[in-house]
């Protein structure tokens, strides 16, 4: 039996921009190799740098490109955080900044989604509590793992608290665009830019093997963070960067997100049709309108999930643990977009197998 | 006047091969587009961590690649140098290993390099008296910034002192094919794999800005590693890794090689003749066989190198004591690769003028 898998949430092969990757690889060797072929800059490369910043309305000297964003986080991390210092986190989060932060031995405080959203009461009884935290870091679109879109309402809160208690919030966006359904809601960064660290990526709109991620920081902060970046990997590729930039300035980019968005929205579909078939009455699960990821949390009442069993079933799935500082065995993520809709139909009815 | 500028050591823009990576870039895409553009493992894309090990003799399992090889040696630090461990280094010796090194808050001791060879007594000497170093960091062969290439004897004796106080040597050997003359003296690494990380770079044989470098870390060490920097930056460029390897497997790596000595030689020579000329009673300066770099040191009896007057007189040098944990000041790096014949000889004309 060929296994489904609901694990990593990577693009779907077939869906990789190559010919047009081809293209820009073409043109950025033809055009500007003494550039592209050559050591650069510790913030990124020049032009790339000044199309993110004109997309976000910030001076390009606030934008560090780096090796994927997590790369970034890591060197923000390690620039400005010191041991004991306070970051809050949604819980679930992604599992690879709960991997960071723990690494960086700072007092982690998650904040539970209850139908997606945080309570607001709990957080600011936790910033009455205990010394503020440094950074607040959230996805507030299309949540890793959860699939929840953080409110309107709870964005104008927590940017409130921002500037009562002097914290930066940290905007992790790589799905934004990936939208399907409904309207955009503003990003934290867009209300406001002044208390948000904007961090997105190109791994999820061109590809994750061209390794492209960026933070938009605070003015006074991006040149340590680039100093510091230098002198751990010097600059991030400048072949990637450039492939990405004319991918950009093509208008490949906008073309590649709107057959990304026709692409995955059935897909998204099916999936919400298969729990709501197969499903029903055995958990609880999100309703996205984008993104990557439906999440299903397993009816208390049954067991928690059985990784093992689930490949038994023909099932592969993450440990839900890894995407919570304490709990998530309840947890399941399914990402839908690297499955066509037959996999996915077929890997609900096994789901229901197993927890049935 | 145009500035003439010995400072990155760089290589020169017109000698990328970039016709060749754009048909390694076609290929790749063409063939294996579902790999390339794909998220990665930690360690590194499997073909080139398999090219890699196979000329190296080693299993593909010690191969580590990452974006540029101060990227791996970073997180080798950061996974298993503690706060006041010791680490041994040549001085003068390549800045931002010192940066890394300093920044990791270990006791660092430097082993000064007097015409080229570092003293095996003081080395001893200092095994006796301190804790044993956990790592030996050296450059043997054409050793940036001083053009140095190690005796084999010291090479011999360092592996002995490596297995009697049981450190490691790591090995930097980005320049090791670009000899001009001579013969190629054993690298550490082939004569005593057991003791020897072996640390270099496709930076100076096909593209600094495609980011690849790479070690080979003992067998116990490496999965350790592979896993920090997938928690770090998932993977190094999918892309360019494959690219690189492609390079290699056409047989580009070799003919471009022969290229670029053929196109560095003169440079050399012509450095050294300049040299000759002009700063005979100034100072002493190396005669590498290979490399990127001459460097020359400055008579004691005249002014430290002031780097303000060199740009009065249309020279951009680098701060010698970036090389070095203490002094430095009449230390000149004198990079060539990247300046045409008479750029040279002008260069040392007014170096000559400057310190004269």
């Amino acid at each position: 039996m060929d296994i489904i898998a609901f694990t990593r949430g990577v693009p779907p092969a077939e869906s990789f921009p190559k010919e047009a990757i081809f293209e820009c690889a073409r043109r950025v060797l033809r055009d500007n190799s003494a550039q592209v072929l050559q050591y650069g800059n510790g913030a990124g490369f020049g032009p790339l740098r000044e199309v993110i910043a004109s997309d976000n309305h910030v001076d390009p000297g606030r934008v560090v490109v780096g090796q994927g964003s997590l790369q970034v986080l890591d060197t923000l991390g390690r620039v400005t955080l010191a041991k004991g210092d306070t970051v809050f986190i949604e819980q679930p989060t992604y599992d690879r900044t709960i991997t960071l932060f723990q690494r960086a031995k700072v007092n982690l405080v998650g904040f539970a989604l209850t139908d997606g959203q945080m309570d607001l009461g709990e957080i600011e009884r936790a910033l009455k509590a205990d010394p503020a935290p440094r950074y607040f870091y959230v996805i507030p679109d299309f949540q890793n793992p959860s699939g929840a879109v953080m409110a309107l309402p709870v964005r104008e809160r927590l940017i409130e608290l921002a500037h009562q208690h002097g914290f930066l919030i940290i905007e992790d966006c790589p799905y934004r665009h990936l939208r399907y359904f409904g309207e955009h809601i503003p990003a934290i960064f867009e209300l406001a830019p002044d208390v948000t660290i904007r961090m997105s990526s190109f791994s999820k709109m061109v590809s994750p093997g061209i390794r492209t991620g960026y933070m938009i920081l605070p003015a006074d902060l991006a040149p340590s963070i680039s100093k510091f970046a230098a002198d751990t990997y010097i600059s991030p590729s400048m072949f990637d960067q450039a492939v990405v930039v004319d991918f950009i300035n093509q208008g490949y980019l906008k073309e590649h997100t709107a057959y990304l968005v026709d692409l995955f929205r059935p897909r998204l579909i099916t999936l919400l049709d298969a729990l709501d078939e197969h499903l029903d009455s055995k958990g609880a699960w999100t309703r996205p309108q984008g993104g990557y990821f439906v999440s299903f949390s397993v009816d208390q009442n049954l067991t928690a999930v059985d990784l093992a069993a689930a490949r038994e079933v023909g099932l592969a799935l993450s440990d839900g643990r890894g995407f919570f500082i304490r709990g998530g065995e309840r947890f399941i993520r399914l990402p839908f977009c690297a499955l066509d809709e037959s996999q996915i139909e077929e890997g609900i009815r096994r789901l229901a197998r197993l927890i049935g």
